[in-house]
């Protein structure tokens, strides 16, 4: 045909959360890879390995020694990236010109254990399970929300060594600073400026969209609180976006009933990026909200999650966001209208589970 | 000592050119590694390999024959990600409306190989031999400058699989495009702005900045036309920048002086980067300057070429940049000044060269 098609042709898409640009070129899944694969599935990992440093019961790097934790378990960081206690920073003379431009920062790194299971993810655990996640991230959230120089508080999870993770025992992290970090600042300033133009919220608008367009082609599965997007403008080939239905700030405005859909959303989603490829599926995921920095966030922030999935054919062939990405913009091969239409042919019951 | 020390506590630098802040947590180079190496150097390679679709005289995917070419050799990629040719695109009522913003992107992409020899990268090439691979950008800049619908030229090089490479045959690509990608676009608003403010080229003051400043912390090497430096805020662990000392805005600009002076510098950061870790460093590195799309942009551009490498601590060992990077900022782990200082104490001589 001499249309133009999203599935043939090359086009730019917009992401307005961060005002930035994906270029997207979907006859390049056609390319062969003889390049670098990631290495298949590990060898199957006991549920208790005396060696890791978050099993329950045993020695941490610092000599102090985990509690026999049953549901998560949350400790500081013990190579934090930003610490409490730090000297003042006094900007100098260099650093105001405006070249040179630098400002100290303080915060807290705090771990989280999903699970005693060393051999669990969130995409084998059942949502009982899954919910006292949920439950300790609000917990940390407010806590940290209490401490005077924090003014944000990153959750994430870095899962598989393809994204950098150490350690293969489910957890998470939480980065919490003196400063707004760059990503969710950019949200917050779009987010400001739409509700400004259009008297709306932006998110709130999306998931409206996403979830009442005819097919829902984005859309990979939803509960009554949140939907699971492959966002219009998604960079990463299996991108999704876990957002709230509702109008909803933070985890700690979540009611009972948004705390399990949110365990809910969070499995399945697990489980069907595992059973794409039939593999412990990498990503790095984090969640956005409102920073705690004692201001009114209600018109510029809305609880979502992201997910960075790497893989892009299979379990060891992933997307290099490399030269061009880097030094121009972020490329990617399929649509995401097909990435979400593979998302939604996978299972919700784990591959592992099937095959017993 | 009780002073703030950036080589023992946590501050965030100011990235002038992307308007973005980078997260340096110094301390954290003390952590352990238990996550995923990167395989060791692979066996030495063959000067000819019959299945290279690069090396001279061999067949490419698309039934065509390179020539025995005896420097560079360039030619359009058989599996580009924007093309010349495809159906308009014209915008529809949903995507004007602002969420689902999305536009079509015509263009080329062209790979330029860099050296007959299979087995040779930029590191082990002389300057003589690498004075072509200058020109053959040049003469692609100019000639994708004639090109009515590109506007813009992204010169870059994907070095090693840790970079997505998939032919270690010396080469780099070119991606031509309608639009100016995010990046470029980024800088160019960023340097318009510094000069409005300062009257002055944000890179020249940049450039000028670093070469005068009493020891030269973050500068690598130079020459008279050209710095290396590691930027005061760099992300990569041994991020580097390489910056035309006089304001020249593209490959176009530059005189026979220039072009030599360019090819030695080029030369001696990639020798250095693989001393660094006596290894084949992978790195992707990108050349920002004008675009060509028949606007001035004598005040907005610089030509810049940046070398953005994975490495952190050794042949195996690389920086991930995923969980707090991906939604909270880049943070990186040794400062800009102790990457500049390794990178100084490297020889330039090529340590393969230096062992016979
Ligand atoms: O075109 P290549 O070298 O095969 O591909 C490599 O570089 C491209 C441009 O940075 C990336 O989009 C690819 O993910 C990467 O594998
Ligand atoms: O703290 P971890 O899990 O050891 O480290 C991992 O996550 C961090 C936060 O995204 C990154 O800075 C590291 O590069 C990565 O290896």
């Amino acid at each position: 045909s001499d249309e133009f098609q999203f599935t043939q042709h090359s086009h730019r898409r917009y992401n307005p959360l961060t005002k930035s640009w994906v270029l997207c070129s979907p006859h390049r899944t056609q390319r062969p890879w003889q390049g670098a694969q990631e290495s298949a599935n590990a060898p199957a990992l006991p549920e208790y390995d005396p060696k890791c440093y978050l099993c329950p019961g045993n020695t941490r790097a610092n000599g102090e020694t985990n509690p026999a934790y049953k549901t998560t378990y949350a400790f500081p960081n013990d190579f934090p990236a930003v610490k409490a206690d730090q000297p003042e920073f006094k900007e100098d003379e260099e650093s105001a010109k405006g070249l040179l431009r630098v400002t100290g920062v303080r915060g807290q790194c705090h771990v989280i254990c999903f699970s005693p299971a060393h051999n669990l993810t969130i995409a084998e655990m059942s949502e009982q399970d899954i919910l006292p996640v949920v439950r300790q991230w609000i917990k940390c959230y407010e806590d940290m929300a209490k401490v005077d120089y924090i003014n944000h508080v990153q959750i994430f999870e870095n899962k598989g060594s393809a994204m950098g993770c150490s350690n293969p025992h489910p957890h998470g992290q939480m980065w919490c600073t003196e400063d707004v970090p760059e990503e969710p600042a950019k949200e917050i300033k779009a987010m400001a400026e739409y509700r400004q133009q259009n008297n709306a919220c932006l998110l709130c608008d999306y998931a409206k969209l996403e979830t009442t367009t005819q097919g829902k082609p984005r859309v990979v599965c939803e509960n009554d609180s949140f939907a699971c997007i492959v966002p219009f403008w998604a960079v990463w080939p299996f991108e999704t976006m876990v957002v709230s239905k509702r109008h909803v700030t933070s985890v700690s405005k979540l009611d009972d009933v948004q705390q399990k859909d949110l365990a809910n959303i969070l499995r399945r989603i697990a489980c069907r990026y595992d059973n794409l490829f039939q593999c412990s599926f990498p990503y790095s995921m984090g969640i956005h909200q409102a920073p705690v920095d004692g201001q009114d966030h209600n018109g510029d922030t809305h609880l979502h999650i992201h997910f960075y999935p790497p893989l892009l054919r299979s379990a060891t062939v992933k997307k290099f966001l490399v030269g061009f990405e880097m030094m121009g913009e972020p490329q990617r091969d399929l649509t995401p209208e097909q990435a979400a239409d593979r998302l939604r042919s996978c299972s919700e019951v784990h591959y592992k589970k099937q095959q017993k």
